[in-house]
């Protein structure tokens, strides 16, 4: 993690709005650096908010088609919700000017958010990068932490109340977790390292959704006498897809969180985040593929996509100082770690539609762990420290927000809609009503 | 818009054909700045380029099973015509160096497009940017446009009369309307304000379907008794992969409108306008969500990809200028026009298969009419003189051309074909042969 | 071709390895020209990399449901294998320090893959772009050979053999005769000219495809009583999807080919190579779109897609020097010669699935060839001799590895599997489980 990104900001939202641009503000930034810095984060953000296509396809593919409408709705209106709350609150609690409790909360409202020049304030007062720039890819980080909820909880909740869990997840929660690290809170004092967000953003979102999950119950029949029962995705191309979009987006994700592309060494940075990010992603989907032939004699393609996926969560933590070979390794354990816990949360009757929990928490835990392995500076009880305090903080408050709606208006669909499924009985439209079903 | 977009290529049409390189020009260009604008230009290129992928997937997954090898071809000819058109007589037209009717009409043949040394004559005359790249990103503009009309006159009319027409909206009517404001002709003279084309691009577009729509008429057994019949569309999937491509693809069509980042301002501009596009896109699918959930007590999942599109369109013609806050609420009006003009349109009998005039046309018109809000120097009697003028020439010349076709070849397949699907009638091949109909 | 390709990684690889940074090395590069590069790197690269999800589309949409979910695995399991075998033998061989055999073979093994700082040594040795982002995009480049094969051998190859193809494909035979033009060796030499790959790359990829369908063989009941029997691809939205990704990601292949942007007349090549290589794809679509509607009465999409995929082929060899009317007849060539050969291939019985070997390499061989008439110091003599050179290596290498797979494990399904498709014989995994069979 870059310090830059965690001050800057914050200096920028205690500025008063004004409409002078950036070379007019005091320190006059250098032009080249500035430029690149900014191109980075606008192309590093449009390939991260591609990657909310991604989660869609991958979604709408790996759900049964009497919920693809469902999923697919639920998907565009997280994102959208995403983009307004991290304006709205978010942005302003993540890099804090003042903070409520030094280290730990920032404000929860941004003043300058609602002022007419909105952003046009910030502008003023970075001088590596344009502010407008920084937020527009900061917002993307957030947007994603949500999209991973939405697949584990697929199929049964309905889509309020989730919406509703999305605005605290995406105004709040993710917001204040990561102003303790990239927003200069006391993890980042206390030397956590991640780099792009192993935790932060993916084992974060993996434990919304495991509170979810264990809230919510499973599905009507997944577990039956026993034994789970397989109810496979509606449309594997699709699926498909989507990983082949987050994958892409990835190097937007990895390589713009250097937050930086100015000079020789930063742009050289990014070309090994790049490189190590695309290794560790071959390298979970060839050993996801391994090992479905081993364990179970037929490769299994759903584990081939998470395993790439997996790879890709593993080196997020820390993609810059592994060589390809680390990044091999790393990428490749967590295309095993996928293969393995898959069955495992079945046998706890956890039920995860499209297994974002093991890719997403169980990788990202691991991601985050192995990051002292290459990283100088950072130690293995640190980044203990800082799973287990943005796990705890994340699953309990999560919790919380799940009960309280479970409480008031019911999270889950009726046991009709479920088997009818949630695209005729709570939206009224089918997402393929040409194609009989089997 | 930027007054140096009208000028230079105008310059470069006049330039005798020759292999010199930009460098060698009369005027050095400053080297980075050209090289960051040139980037931008081809960055934004291949963004709304993308754009042709994203009608595609949304129209293919909007029409009936029946219709989408038909839809897709369309799409993919579409686009190949005009790059062929805008490249042989379009360009030339949209930025003349020497008008045949001042301001009005540029010349009708571009002499130096068809030298064997073709672009090259203009690579040495641009001085801020790569005439090449220039002329890739506006080739893209109006392609877009054609897209637009496929989406409305899908499941009925002939391939090639919907053909020929694209030849003539991208040779001629879009570069003319498009040489008024951008080609530095009388509209600019007058002070209409457009940025990357809310009127130019997308109501030209929506007035061309619009005159197509009602020369055509509605599809067989679209309304009946009073009653609109409703076509659900066969693969809302696809159409939520659409919608999420041109939401990427609109970072490009507005950021690059910019046609400059090779300065701190510039390139912060740029990122303003990323910031405001993705505002505008989220504010119009939730406002289009709560909309549809109020008014008919289900959320529908068309309404919120058109709303999401309508917010892009709206804030198409003033991006850089609002704040986030004027962002969030010229979109959300957006997707509010949507919601509640598609069934306006079907109790007039218009039928748009995709809902491509609400979101091209209206939330064009409207996202024209807002600019004096956040833009200085503008006037609301000039964005209505702009939005007329533009309007009423596409919408007759349109007109026109589809009674021209209408009386020559017919621009509609029988009845039979139409209620057998143009995919088996037209084509002799389904788009998706192993799966059964419902 | 440039040649500072073939010099600088070569001059990396004997590096010792280290961690300095590139601004450390004896020569201290340019700044912003070394940025630039290694950003045109960095985007052609994942561009490039996009088009693994184009042919995984494109493929999965070409064939029959019952193979679609193995074409999927087999899509993202090679790309995967081949990032690291490219990464474990074949970047060392392509870019050779130390020749085997000058100019004609480079070391079988670079040992400095395996160091734990892997590509941290050769960040200090190029002084125009990072190794790493040179190694990113060279990558893609090798994968993209291998996705050629795939499509070709379709519905009746097993799994396992094919990805022991891909090994030997992506780590020493595309490595190999890449090297002796891009590694500096005896083609480049003998002034042989394929500026991003129609030979290297895609007619590679062809010839490689060939060799493995004549000796797989056709599908069961393909060729029957001297007739064709169409098998039609289960879902056109699918590969128009594919060749679309496809399309935008050449713009990545050809564009990032010119391997330097940091000067103007760079840059100013580049945006020529966009605007020709879209306008190339766009002339192949249209005369295949014109040609199969005067041969067949009925335009036919798979012809248009493949007819643009064959312009972009064409353009390939030499996307820079050609005017935009060059670019124009070169590209309509290419869909003229789809559109004549996909039927001849029938006649001969050689069964290419998706029609990669007319697209990839008759494509890929007119393209070659046609190069003399556009760049000055090529000849069609040493045109040929690469053509021929190439081709005469990859189909006997690659014939020997599909003859000694089929000796020793067999590289066709079962009469049966293939029958009841390799979705369920060989992976137990429907694409589309819910949707009826027609």
């Amino acid at each position: 993690m870059k310090l830059l990104k965690t001050l800057a900001p914050a200096v920028a939202l205690i500025v008063l709005p004004g409409l002078a641009l950036a070379q007019d503000a005091g320190s006059a930034p250098d032009v080249n650096p500035y430029i690149f810095t900014t191109l980075l984060f606008l192309i590093g953000g449009f390939l991260v908010f591609w990657m909310a296509a991604g989660f869609a396809m991958l979604e709408a593919g790996l759900v049964r088609s009497k919920n693809v409408t469902m999923q697919l709705t639920k998907n565009i209106a997280l994102f959208s919700i995403a983009a307004i709350m991290y304006w709205l609150v978010g942005f302003g609690i993540m890099y804090p000017g003042d903070w409520l409790i030094e280290g730990w909360l920032g404000p929860f409202f941004a003043v300058t958010s609602l002022e007419p020049v909105g952003l046009a304030a910030e502008e003023a007062a970075l001088d590596y990068a344009s502010a407008g720039s920084d937020f527009f890819f900061q917002l993307m980080f957030c947007a994603t932490t949500a999209s991973i909820v939405s697949g584990t909880l697929a199929e049964r909740i309905k889509l309020w109340p989730f919406l509703i869990f999305v605005v605290v997840l995406t105004g709040f929660i993710y917001p204040i977790e990561a102003s303790w690290q990239w927003g200069g809170g006391w993890l980042s004092e206390a030397g956590f390292s991640d780099f792009a967000g192993s935790t932060l953003v993916h084992a974060a979102g993996g434990f919304a959704a495991l509170a979810g999950a264990l809230i919510l119950g499973p599905r009507i029949g997944k577990y039956r006498d026993g034994k789970t029962v397989p109810m496979p995705g509606s449309n594997l191309a699709l699926a498909t897809l989507g990983t082949f979009i987050l994958w892409l987006g990835w190097f937007g994700f990895n390589g713009g969180s250097q937050l930086a592309m100015g000079t020789v060494g930063d742009v050289t940075d990014v070309s090994r985040i790049f490189a190590n990010t695309n290794m560790a992603a071959a390298a979970g989907a060839v050993a996801a593929l391994i090992l479905s032939q081993i364990l179970y004699r037929k490769p299994d393609l759903t584990m081939v996509l998470n395993g790439a996926l997996a790879g890709l969560v593993s080196i997020t933590a820390g993609p810059l100082d592994p060589s390809l070979f680390g990044a091999l390794w790393i990428g490749a354990i967590g295309g095993i770690i996928v293969v393995l816990t898959v069955p495992m949360l079945d046998k706890l009757k956890i039920d995860d539609v499209v297994g974002a929990i093991p890719v997403h928490l169980f990788a990202g835990i691991w991601g985050t762990l192995v990051v002292p392995v290459y990283t100088d500076g950072t130690s293995f009880a640190t980044q203990i420290l800082g799973i287990v305090a943005i796990g705890a903080f994340v699953f309990v408050t999560s919790a919380v927000v799940w009960l309280v709606l479970k409480a008031v208006m019911g999270i889950r669909v009726s046991e009709e809609a479920e088997i009818t499924g949630l695209d005729m009985s709570e939206l009224g439209m089918e997402a393929y009503p040409d194609f009989s079903k089997g």
